[in-house]
């Protein structure tokens, strides 16, 4: 199965694109959708939802997975990221591909096998298992394929349990 | 020109279509677009992009009023609206309308002509100034509408003074 890993934004959003068969993971591509802080805003969303559609129609994932959202302080911020994150999930939905959500700890866990992981030690992690040469960068992009990771482990998990992977 | 208010909102999204010809307004429609609460978050962010869109080929209107977003307490709801917010502005975006945004305040002065008007008293204004026989309802739809009115004088201000209307 092909999983997109989405790592919300509005100036950076993190992509991660495996392939995920026979307990083997291919990475197809991470890279990251980035929007100009000089741009207005409806300018930036529709620049992050158009980037988000390519992603979908060239890869044709199975399932996508993103990060669930947390408010830090800055309220600002906050709401441009809830408005980035709306059109992103919009944007996988008008494609009709069913969508995850993880929180930060379940990714941990999922990647490291514990969750008190660093950042460095989860990129680290996904470099080992992706057998990537490098720490993929920017680092919205390494958590973009740490999320896409998780979901091929959840999933697989709930296929053992007989349970549907998508919530 | 024909103008659509949007009272941005996650379960309830408040919808108010007028024309402004030559000082008059015309209402063409004020509704609601409606998620249910049990429905998955995906799910409804796509039937607000979905209806949002059919407004727009509807209506073609040449502009887009939508309220600026203020952060309440409830950090779950905030989410919510701004993701929906953010799928509004892509829904409009996406179809190359310009858009618009108000603070409460720039609603409020510019329906009554003060800024300390309660809901009740812009609600009866919007009612005198689009000429309707009752207040409009929901609260939501009679807000678009004067987001609508809203946006109409501002843009009648702006091309008397020689500016451009859209923000």
């Amino acid at each position: 199965m092909i999983i997109i890993g989405i790592d919300p934004g509005y100036a950076i959003v993190g992509i991660g694109v495996v392939e995920y068969v026979g307990n083997k993971f291919r990475t197809l591509e991470y890279n990251a959708i980035t929007t100009p802080a000089g741009m207005p805003t409806v300018e930036r969303l529709k620049k992050i939802y158009t980037e988000m559609t390519m992603y979908i129609d060239k890869y044709k994932p199975d399932a996508v997975a993103i990060e669930e959202l947390f408010f830090n302080s800055n309220q600002k911020t906050a709401i441009n990221v809830a408005q980035a994150r709306g059109v992103l999930l919009v944007a996988v939905a008008n494609k009709n591909v069913p969508i995850s959500e993880y929180t930060p700890l379940q990714v941990k866990q999922s990647v490291t096998g514990y969750g008190r992981a660093d950042k460095k030690q989860i990129q680290s992690m996904v470099k080992m298992i992706l057998g990537l040469n490098v720490i993929p960068k920017p680092d919205d992009a390494a958590d973009a394929l740490a999320l896409a990771i998780c979901h091929a482990h959840s999933n697989k998990m709930n296929n053992m349990l007989g349970m549907n992977g998508v919530r």
